[in-house]
């Protein structure tokens, strides 16, 4: 099996109380994937521009992540991001944003890749989202992402999204937005009635939130004070939670609860160096360690 | 073996989204009593006015609840707080407090309460919680709690009583104040410096921390939509936690973490109506069928 990710990469720039970068690697695809390969092989789909750097065109190296579908568009420009974490870094302050090549027609997927079963759609345009899933000929798990741009400019697009997706990944002030809920509970209902069959609630350094037809699941977050840049903390989640999800093959709710922790784990190593320099060392024997150790202390007696 | 707390005692008139009560029962030492009472018998050191109505003076009707040591002052006023919760409901608004008989002298500890080992200093002006913890004989797990006017006013007042204590339950804006420290493990840790051998650390809907010099564990609230007043919640959350420790009669890790558990479950069903509307009727047996539920969502492969 392996996990479809269709999502940005890009040139982040961070600065937090713990340091700053300069055009370094980011991107949801690319946060997700290192998350991901340590429970499944990664088939990633994304666009950069003429100028995406050589020395991160290999920066997956010897990890299971099928670049295949990484198209480097001639005459376009990469996308960038420029932000601050402050204080707590709980939420970034966006500076500048460069759309770039993500503001053009979207990647294709390589028809190796259109037998995918496990995928995840990033937060892009969800016209887009549709056009990538439409490619696929037998998608099983379809998780998707999105933002409060397209909550608030298109909310029909994004609809007729999430009557098409197995499950979504949010935070909770998206959720709280597309809702118009306030209580995380109900939202998660709210969503559950616009088609997926299981949504989960991002709440950073509180954990998650996971609702079903017939359960509600609240997970912390790995408590830590090594947390020097929470950039890509939201995708090392989801690249988690979908990778053990793709390894095991089905969502059920024991299933779901168990990806949550991996997505958990994956995330607290992703925050302890900026960019992927902690995610893309990080073993995958260092992050079942941690996930042990996660379930023991969620052990009560 | 049973607990012994020393709280408030007071007539709250809040206001939520929900609705409103008018000088209904409250205070640290009610909320902690109903929620403690399910684990082990309690022992109430408290002190109200001349104007406390009759109708409460036998509110914990056959609860193992021992009141020898609530005094009723001639000549003094019951303490009042009126305040409302909007939104969300994280936080109180304060409309009015009047201090009436807790502006006096304190209580004194009962001869038949002094030989109690297990004790809740509930937050009071921190001489008088050492002036109570002074008036008993053989105290082995004494924990405390304090807030933001004490840790502003009376520093020193306060780490001469940290100094004393087995353990604290502080809220997250309190241990960031008392420590100056934002990260809550750094500040647990701070607070171990100055003298608890472990420290909760309440963070209202998303749960509690523990840091011991051996450990941080993370538990999440009680996910519920069912959510009317959250006054007493953290009350509710100390009495189940010190209730559970008494019936242990030890304070190991594992029993701080069951404790916790007891406590997160205690306060989910305080906030469940106004005043003691949900607390004073639920059975023992709903509280540990839901310690049951709360384990087994935790409970990961």
């Amino acid at each position: 099996m392996s996990v479809l990710v269709t999502g940005s990469i890009g040139l982040d720039s961070v600065e937090t109380p713990h340091g700053k970068v300069e055009d370094a690697i980011g991107g949801t695809a690319v946060h997700f994937s290192f998350a991901a390969a340590h429970f499944s092989p990664v088939r990633l789909v994304a666009v950069v521009g003429e100028d995406f750097p050589d020395k991160f065109k290999k920066i997956f190296g010897s990890k299971p992540v099928d670049t295949t579908g990484l198209e480097v568009r001639k005459g376009s420009e990469t996308f960038r991001w420029r932000a601050r974490f402050e204080g707590d870094m709980n939420e970034a302050e966006t500076l500048e944003t460069q759309l770039g090549v993500l503001g053009e027609y979207g990647p294709k997927v390589p028809s190796e890749f259109t037998g995918s079963e496990t995928v995840f759609l990033a937060n892009t345009h969800p016209a887009l989202q549709r056009e990538l899933l439409s490619q696929l000929t037998n998608p099983r798990i379809v998780v998707c992402d999105t933002m409060n741009l397209w909550i608030e400019t298109e909310r029909d697009a994004l609809l007729e999204t999430l009557g098409l997706v197995t499950g979504v990944i949010l935070n909770d002030a998206e959720s709280r937005q597309l809702t118009e809920k306030q209580n995380l509970i109900e939202a998660g209902e709210a969503i559950l009635r616009m088609g997926p069959k299981f949504a989960i609630i991002k709440k950073g350094e509180h954990g998650a939130l996971l609702i079903t037809p017939d359960a509600v699941v609240a997970i912390p977050a790995y408590p830590t004070k090594n947390v020097k840049d929470p950039t890509g903390a939201g995708d090392s989640f989801a690249g988690g939670f979908m990778g053990y999800l793709d390894r095991v093959g089905k969502w059920d709710e024991s299933t779901l609860k168990s990806a949550m922790v991996r997505g958990t784990v994956t995330a607290s190593f992703a925050i302890e160096d900026f960019s992927i320099g902690r995610s893309s060392v990080v073993e995958t024997e260092e992050v079942e360690k941690r996930v042990k150790q996660f379930a023991a202390m969620l052990r009560v007696e």
